[in-house]
Formats: C-alpha cells, structure tokens, sequence
C-alpha cells in the first residue's frame, strides 16, 4: 500500500494506540516524519523507559515507578477516607475537581465476568485487606454510572460493610450546564427522585 | 498531576503525535500501559528505526528508504503521465481509488507563504526539470480544493505550460452519494456550471 516497507510497519505499530485505525496511523506517521523526527525519537525512548520502569504501587495499584506511589507515600492524606475508581484518569479527574484529600484505591478495571474480570483481578483481596487494618472510615465508590460499574459498586458496599466501614456513592442527578430537555430518562428520573428542598 | 513522573513523560510525549491533546495521550498512555507493553516496545523501536532511515526518493520526493521510492524504480508505471500531489497519502488514495498507471510527484506541502512553502520548498525546481527531460506529455495536477490547493495549481499549471506539457486538475463537482440539499453552494455552483450533455 505504502512505497516503504518500513512506513507501512511504523503505520502498523501506531494502531496499537486506542482509537488509532488505518487512516489516523497513516496520518500521524506522515506527520511525524514530516515534521516531527524529534519528537517521534523522543516518544520512542519514553515509551521503552515506562514500559521498562513503570510497575503497580502496592498500596493503590495505581501506576508507579515506585514500589508506593508518590499520593500513597504522603503524610498529609486522610487515612480515614478511601475513594475507589476503576481507572488512574478517574483518580486524576477527582484530584482536579474536587477538595478531596483522602487516600485512593484503583482497581484498573470493573467486575466484569465475560472478560474474566472477578474481584481477583481488581484487587478486591487487596482492598479488603486494606479495610481490615481499621483505618478506613468511609469508602467512597466512584466507578462510572454503567451497568458494570453498578454492579461493581454494589459489591465494594458489601466488602465495606462486612469490615464495618460506611460506603458511599457519588451522587447521580443533572449535569451542570445541562438542559432538562435533552437528559436521558434514567438520569431525569434519578435525579427527580432525590430532589432536595429549597432552603 | 499524574501519580509518576515517567508517566508524566509518556502523556507529554504523545501529544507529539497530531490531533491527541492531553485527554487523549493520558487514555492512549494508560492503555498501553494497562493492556500493550509489548505493542509500546514494538511501536519505539518502529519509531527509531523509521527516524533513522526513511528520507525522501530523489526521483519524487514521497518519504522512502531507498534512494529512489519502488514505484519510481518500477518499469510497469507509465512515464508520459505525471500526477502532483500534495502528500503521500494524497498518493496512497490515488493508487487504491483509481486506474493510473503513471507516475507520482509529491510535493510534502502546497504554496503556502506565509508558513515559508514556496517553490524550492516543494521541490518545484526539480519537478520543472523533470518535465524538461521532455518524458512527460501530461501533468496531472490534484491538489486539495482549497485556496491554498488552488494557487499552488495554477503555478503548477504555468511550469507545465513554459515546458510545453499539457496540464490538467481533477474534476470538481457533486460526490457520489451526496445530496444536492446539503452540498456547498461553491460546489454546487461548479457541478452546475459544468454539466454535461446526458447522452
């Protein structure tokens, strides 16, 4: 398809990316060849040093070169509160927009049986463990509003409540800047369901 | 605002590649990292490899790692026609969409002065002596339709002319599938201004 054998390789090798089909991979292999060779060489040694150096933190299982990541190694988190997200861009969603000043668990996943993702998988031996130690006050369940997510927030309830530690669930309603008409039925109905009163 | 600072890195490194800003090179960088180390470390050394040894074919300037490209070394191509291009990709659609057995000339770019593309940028000293080995009898000239695409046509059209070699530029008109409602009035205005005969 290509003049080179190489091009068509690099082409290949970019659809590993998420999102990345045939034409997108064409089209960043042109740029970067055109334009960019520096940055295509420095992105190629980044990508050999993650892979290399960047293992699971022990504590959190988010992403880290150390054995404790930087957030779970720090003194100046809450013990006493634990936020369980399925993914370490959730963990980074909530650090920008929330005060919140706890501690994290990242599961690198959900419950989900048919692609063979059971508790073992997410680390939920691992989280448990964790609430059994008695620091834990609150479980903060923030896995996204699927089906999958649903039920996997269900279960860490029941983890929680078997170690006698609360668990909470980030609240589902109208989005900021949304328009009543246009919110889907399911979150229209949450959302009137848990209407509060006007103080 | 990430946990690891190699992973910092990574995200930062990705944005080299067009259209990923930092939402997705955080995606792209967690997915490999999740589920594609090995596609990671084949894409690096796809990167190094490409940087250090494709450049550009002498004969047509399309990105390749042999000094001249394998369809200009091909016996089997046609070389009374001549088609310019902007970019090899703009080459790529060419070869799977249509018949032409000619020959290629790839710009990497179109008259664009203000972005300091002129002539001896784009290689157009070398095209016109081309056409001056007096091979050529036809110069297909299928740039973007935009005005930029269209500039750099017209001086494309004039070099073709000085060497006394027909010039032509791919039809404007209605796309297949399109429909009349909801195509542009400059487009429409062409279709309609060159009809033709039903016969």
């Amino acid at each position: 398809m290509s003049s080179s054998p190489l091009l068509s390789q690099l082409i290949d090798a970019l659809r590993v990316l998420p999102g990345v089909g045939n034409k997108t991979a064409q089209r960043m292999a042109f740029h970067l060849l055109e334009r960019e060779r520096e940055g295509a060489q420095r992105l190629a040694a980044r990508l050999v040093e993650a892979c290399a150096r960047i293992g699971n933190c022990s504590r959190c299982r988010t992403f880290s070169e150390d054995a404790v990541c930087a957030l779970c190694a720090s003194s100046a988190r809450d013990d006493s509160l634990l936020c369980v997200v399925e993914s370490p861009v959730d963990q980074i969603a909530i650090e920008q927009a929330t005060g919140f000043r706890g501690r994290y668990f990242v599961m690198l996943g959900r419950l989900s049986p048919l692609d063979g993702l059971g508790p073992d998988e997410l680390g939920l031996d691992v989280l448990a463990r964790r609430l059994g130690e008695g620091l834990v006050r609150e479980l903060i369940v923030a896995t996204n509003p699927s089906v999958e997510g649903e039920a996997t927030a269900h279960y860490l309830g029941q983890i929680a409540h078997q170690h006698g530690v609360r668990a909470s669930r980030l609240a589902h309603g109208m989005p900021l800047g949304g328009e009543l008409e246009f919110i889907d039925r399911g979150t229209l109905a949450h959302a009137f369901g848990g209407r509060l009163e006007i103080t």
